[in-house]
């Protein structure tokens, strides 16, 4: 084939075939296609968007560019969960436990964090000694022994990924959804659970940006789960404001065990349900939704998801003391303080900017392969909605650099506005999709 | 600055700044920007445009990338002319004998064609040792003696054009016109006369297609030439069926002889009667349009012309025999005829299958550096609008290579419509474009 045709066709607005796709991502993926190619190539796809057909060919070529998991040999149904990120967003380290508690498999691959704060794996290090290293029959028996087991994401799962995202990071050719959409279902798919519920974010502090553009990506996420024969289910969920009071690692586990425990957040205590009853329902464990939502309720409040936390933790190494002594977590050298500068409704507090102060502080990476102050972050003990009086603490920095603060200080007093009256609230969930839904949806898709 | 901010940029239709753009080309000629990075760029512009003072910064930095042409020792007002390029296109030929005959200077740097056939420098070596490696003292001094000299383009001009253009071609964006402009009035400016007049090809046979587009070409190259301080003229001439009769090297040197003696085709004639004018009154050596065209006409009809040619070939080292003995240019071994398949009038022959014709006889190269048959080629008869008889000979194709013949006889049957009626004549010049008529114009340009 004739790759400058392909670009061409691509840019004059036609639709790539299956087998044309596959020449693509087979040839780039054992670098026989060139980096400049597949750019421009990006870039065309970019401005003219592909159809449902495509999307489906670019994630099926993506998923056989390398290995994928069996989960055969672990009994039982399998539940994945994705989220598009944000920040504060602790929901993993909250569900795991609570899906494996109420009886499904948890057999989870994750990445670390790139950005605000960091990843899960990250976050679990704030345990010491845990570790996500260990053999594939160590990780079946742990998902066999306790329910749930935690590995880093294999090399070999997806590398056609690893390679377009890459060239996608430097080239501007990030925001696209169908682009996205194979991305994030490629390795979703190469992970071998039967069932995926995905946490699509909408607001500052997620890359969608706009509700109508998070819908379109989550009917995406579902259209292509349900063709390759996965049972998938997509919520939107806020990520205007950070989900939580909490940001950064240890202070973000700190969060979860307490939602464990029944003291959460009211925001990430309602999405951690909703999404806990997905998953149940989705993996066909349970006969229908009410009887899941009864089911992780009475594991949640009976003490048991809080008690798989503390086996998982123990089980990959970790020392789980701090679950019950908290100041054995890292503790950050300095804490500042920030306090309103006026009296009235908190009517926003932007993701983007808290996140980018956690990252000032440590919280998260600029660049891959950087450590990660796992003390680092920011506490928010007022959301959006609370009523405050000038000189009240709005935001507790917790940071190990002194000159972080400077620049964090500007970044949330950028993030917060007080207004003088109190703002409509804001749902945490904006809408769920699933393949009844996206079966009545257009099948194609821009930017 | 931070590159893939700048494809940003450009892609979500803002304009680039000055200092930008100098900032990419420079980086890209030097090596410091990767092609990848480049080629995303290329197509966000391809599907952005650029704004006139974004293709004047584009020009201005590749032409800065390299060397430039000083003509100054030369005495006199020099001239340039250009065309986008064609199927039979001679004018070059005919007009630089025909310009420098009546007292403009022609220092000419040429290409070899890349297409449908040769360029002019490759037609010209139908003549058995003409050559144009020559030292700058010896160009000076042939355009001082004789009026014109024709030289190989040199690798100093321009790198950055080069390097995009190689870029351009593998991905999918040469047709884009602000890349085109910059691209065509980067090496004009760069070689340093100060007057340019250009031929901008419409129809099948052009790149540009639409008569649309081809007047948007001649008017961006108009706005470049005189915002860059060159009187600048452009002609929106026919390539919707080949011109004249010939197409091939040495059948169109032929051609061109012939026009020298006044007996060339009418369209030829018409339209290097036309640049010729065009460049005497730009170059400012005669007082006005008339007075040009009667001083043309007048080296035509006299002989002066074909003498200057005469002289051109054998300075440059040519055996000039051939022009008075058609029979010692080089001649192919096989020549076949295709004729009517049935009685009607020509209402098309569509130059772009007959060049694709004279490409598989030999005529061309499919890629760079490939050798050419200078004897091979197509002779055509008859025009658009002649009334022919079935079995009458529409085409006489010359080549050495017997196999090529099945091909290009598919491709002569494509390019040919016989109809019941006679058609409308298609004029040979369809816009003029000159500084006047371009500052009333739109000054921003997508595809």
């Amino acid at each position: 084939m004739n790759l400058p045709a392909l670009i061409q066709k691509k840019r004059d607005g036609s639709a790539l075939t299956k087998e044309e796709i596959r020449y693509i991502i087979e040839g780039y993926t054992a670098g026989h296609i060139p980096d400049y190619q597949v750019a421009a190539l990006l870039m065309a796809i970019y401005f003219r968007g592909m159809d449902m057909e495509e999307i489906l060919s670019l994630t099926r070529a993506m998923l056989e560019s390398g290995a994928t998991i069996d989960l055969s040999d672990i009994p039982g149904p399998k539940v994945d969960k994705h989220s598009t990120g944000g920040v504060g967003d602790k929901t993993s380290l909250v569900l795991g436990p609570l899906v494996a508690a109420a009886g499904v498999k948890v057999a989870k691959l994750s990445g670390r964090g790139l950005g605000y704060s960091g990843g899960t794996i990250d976050k679990l290090e704030s345990f010491k000694g845990f570790s996500v290293e260990m053999s594939r029959q160590q990780f079946v028996e742990q998902v066999k022994n306790i329910g749930i087991a935690l590995s880093g994401q294999s090399k070999e799962l997806v590398p056609a990924d690893k390679k377009l995202y890459a060239l996608r990071d430097v080239t501007a050719t990030v925001d696209s959804l169908p682009l996205i959409a194979s991305s994030i279902m490629s390795k979703k798919l190469a992970s071998g659970a039967e069932a995926i519920v995905l946490d699509v974010k909408t607001g500052s502090g997620s890359f969608n940006g706009s509700l109508e553009r998070a819908i379109k990506l989550a009917n995406l996420l579902v259209s292509i789960g349900e063709s390759m024969g996965r049972r998938t289910l997509a919520l939107v969920s806020d990520m205007e404001q950070p989900l939580g009071h909490a940001v950064g690692n240890a202070l973000e586990v700190q969060e979860a065990i307490a939602c464990l425990r029944g003291k959460g957040p009211a925001d990430l205590s309602t999405l951690c349900l909703e999404l806990g009853t997905h998953m149940l329902t989705l993996s066909g464990a349970v006969p229908g939704r009410e009887v899941a939502r009864q089911k992780i309720q009475q594991v949640w409040q009976s003490g048991q998801a809080l008690e798989v936390f503390r086996q998982l933790v123990a089980a990959q190494g970790g020392d789980p003391r701090p679950i019950d002594e908290p100041a054995l977590f890292p503790q950050a050298s300095i804490q500042r303080e920030f306090r309103s500068p006026k009296t009235g409704w908190i009517s926003r507090i932007s993701a983007r900017e808290i996140g980018l102060a956690a990252l000032e502080l440590g919280a998260g990476r600029k660049v891959k392969g950087e450590p990660i102050d796992l003390s680092a972050g920011i506490f928010l003990p007022h959301k959006v909605g609370a009523q405050v009086k000038k000189g009240q603490v709005l935001a507790r920095l917790h940071s190990n650099r002194a000159q972080a603060f400077g620049p964090a200080s500007e970044l949330i007093a950028a993030a917060f506005e007080i207004g003088s009256q109190q703002p409509e609230p804001r749902p945490i969930i904006w809408a769920e999709v699933d393949a009844a839904k996206v079966k009545k949806q257009p099948s194609s898709s821009s930017n």
